[in-house]
């Protein structure tokens, strides 16, 4: 497509990756417990008509710094953290168009209760609901569940399978187009030779249906993943619809698409026709001086020691065990991995230190931060695309809800005057908005095969 | 207390016990899956000074009659059944006072993600919510959760008592009064010395803590819980705050009040300190005789045959085997035995037969009816507290939103009159406007054994 993609990147958390930035004078994050920050957080976005409000999730707290969650609480890195999924309805009820990502995990929810919320809230949105399927990654969210640890790599992805398999029967295999008639006349609500049992038998789950809601406007929510392993890539390449990817540089980035786009079309599908949307953190002013005397206050700001409690927990490394000076070794292929590429890259041959990576983690993570007037921005954002072949952004904030404020003002106008955002929402469902094909998926999406009608 | 409770008893589904009656012209029930239903039912409810809005739910489908889910298709009963909790906050956002019970099952939720809901929408709805707590007892439901059947009666309460356990540890004995300091000038969110994992190890469940939530305006939501046998009773006696009962006769509902009441008692707790609130339905109109050919109207459009699809699944007996004129006959403590054994009390030595059941059944299911103008309504409802000792009623609805207009519009004025309704709502959380302390649990509650602070 033309436009560019455009999610608002938030957490039911205070400063979601800009951490200890909720101490910024005027900073909203932490009215994250109220509905009125939802709804007012919705209305701006529809108003800069963003596609849609990506909410990231898990169920454990980063315990790895330091040897326990000490640091993450006094930082509020991650937390509290609230249901993402709850705050939805009353966000719909206060757009029309903007939609909805919601990250739920495959390895700690019931299938046969996971598929029924999302029906039941793509029937609420009219359909603008979508799904971000993560397997979870952490020892302490698996350890809130019956676990010790979380379960290896493979056998997450093989439960996340099985899982997809049982929500695809339910949403798309077990009622039939029409089953549903509310015929008052004859007195048939439902025509039950149109819905069928499910019969789920598997190594992970057994479910036997049939769905208990009716065919929503997307039946299948509209399909995000964030896999960055060759399993995960191999995962996206099957299911998913939209892939959300984050790399702190060009050339990791790049890399990240293009082992994407082989993988669609290993997998049959056309490369280009899943939107890649990568993380991006942007801090704008009417002119580059004052954005960049804003991003100075926010380094001032945010929290190097919360930017090592989010690392540690995304290597498993405890990095308050290492000197601040000490140079930071590449292990595995955790996402802090490409961070040290993608600075190495900028700076060849260059060993970098815990202290400088804290420091440049500060503001978005590991995302790569814009700073600049609208026009630089813009001028970034759309090299970004043309150096890498994304196709979009899911936005993290800095400071709440100013940066997204910030972006709807400034932002917004100069690439829409560029054509490349949109001005008005296409009609329909999250998918219409996002693709020109129906509200429904279409072959050869694995869910279709288990349709019936 | 001298006023009554009064909740509005809906599920998120059309015709909810009056089966079949989203036929009659005009009925709303099938605009369950909307936004503007359940806001607009929210406001009409919070214009009535309805203490709650309260939901049933289940996880399967009734399909014991005729040995398949057929008949419950064909007449929506229960069917499609959308989940309850996520249409909560766009109802809160529509108004102020009015509060949300909803009903979810220990048997197939995890606790840490249940807790971490409710706790979600107390602070969502500063403190507006309400658990029923139901064990679940259908074979169907089993079947979506990888079990052949429902565990049996004694497990699940065991189960539902660790459940609660671990709910308890989450809300009450995971983070002290004051850990969430919000120190922006120290940058200091949460103290960490006052919040403590609960490393919960049980039979069922296994859950490390702490709680992903900080102290919401409640912590512990408000618990309901509806039991009728032995176990439920003992059960409702340690935990519940307000009791949930379904009894057709002023005989029937006044036993299981006074073994409520016993139950109370043996467990130490003031007997009249825990409300007992009982299913009914009221069908008005400006004067007794327009109500009866109000309910005349709905019983020519209610569903006999769906009163027997529920009443087959509430007793685990297929009466489309029966013929209609067989004699019903009494099966352990099943909900119909109740319902028989209050219409023999009204009939002494009468046999009834399955077509009379199910006549008896069709609109507000086993709840007693009651049919006049204002005035004999009004008179009714204060006999059934007189003569049986319950505190209010949940009041089924016949027709959507037709039921509950009638009663804002007609009964509410009236009781309002008598003294016994309230006119204004008083401040404060669920639990404050139900009773005159906190918005916190009191000892000897069980969960208050956990706190630390």
């Amino acid at each position: 497509m033309s436009r560019l993609i455009f999610n608002a990147f938030v957490m039911n958390t205070p400063s979601h990756l800009s951490t200890g930035m909720w101490r910024i004078p005027g900073d909203t994050s932490h009215r994250h417990d109220s509905l009125s920050h939802w709804t007012e957080l919705a209305a701006l976005l529809e108003r800069g008509r963003f596609d849609a409000l990506f909410m990231a999730d898990t169920y454990g707290l980063s315990d790895v710094y330091g040897g326990s969650a000490d640091a993450a609480l006094r930082g509020a890195v991650q937390v509290p953290l609230h249901d993402p999924l709850l705050v939805v309805s009353a966000m719909a009820n206060a757009t029309r168009n903007l939609c909805f990502g919601v990250t739920c995990s495959t390895s700690y929810e019931a299938p046969f209760a996971l598929a029924r919320r999302f029906s039941t809230l793509d029937h609420l949105t009219q359909g603008r609901i979508g799904w971000n399927i993560v397997t979870s990654a952490s020892d302490s969210a698996a350890r809130n569940f019956g676990l010790e640890q979380q379960r290896d790599h493979a056998s997450r992805y093989e439960r996340a399978e099985e899982f997809l398999d049982v929500c695809y029967k339910l949403w798309e295999g077990s009622w039939e187009d029409g089953a549903l008639l509310h015929d008052t006349e004859r007195g048939v609500y439902v025509d039950p030779a149109r819905v069928h049992r499910i019969g789920h038998r598997g190594a992970h789950f057994s479910v036997d249906g049939p769905h208990l809601v009716e065919p929503s406007p997307q039946r299948t929510p509209l399909l995000y993943q964030a896999g960055a392993s060759a399993q995960g890539r191999a995962f996206a390449s099957r299911h998913a619809e939209c892939v959300f990817v984050g790399a702190p540089s060009k050339q990791a980035l790049k890399r990240t698409v293009d082992k994407l786009r082989s993988a669609f079309s290993d997998a049959g599908r056309d490369p280009l026709s899943v939107p890649i949307i990568a993380e991006h953190t942007v801090i704008t002013a009417p002119d580059s001086a004052r954005a960049h005397e804003k991003h100075d206050a926010y380094k001032r700001v945010a929290s190097e020691e919360g930017a090592l409690v989010l690392m540690s927990g995304w290597t498993g490394i405890d990095l308050s065990q290492l000197e601040p000076d000490a140079p930071f070794e590449h292990r595995e292929s955790h996402a802090i991995q490409s961070a040290v590429e993608a600075m190495s890259a900028a700076d060849p041959g260059r060993v970098w230190s815990i202290a400088e990576i804290a420091r440049w983690g500060t503001i978005g993570g590991l995302s790569p931060v814009t700073v600049g007037g609208p026009g630089e921005v813009a001028d970034a954002l759309q090299e970004w695309v043309a150096d890498t072949g994304i196709d979009g952004f899911n936005l993290s904030y800095a400071a709440m809800d100013e940066s997204f404020r910030d972006f709807v003002e400034l932002i917004v106008p100069e690439l829409q005057a560029r054509g490349v955002y949109q001005r008005e929402y296409a009609a329909g469902t999250f998918r219409e908005k996002l693709f020109a094909g129906g509200a429904r998926l279409s072959a050869p999406h694995p869910a279709t095969a288990y349709r019936l009608s």
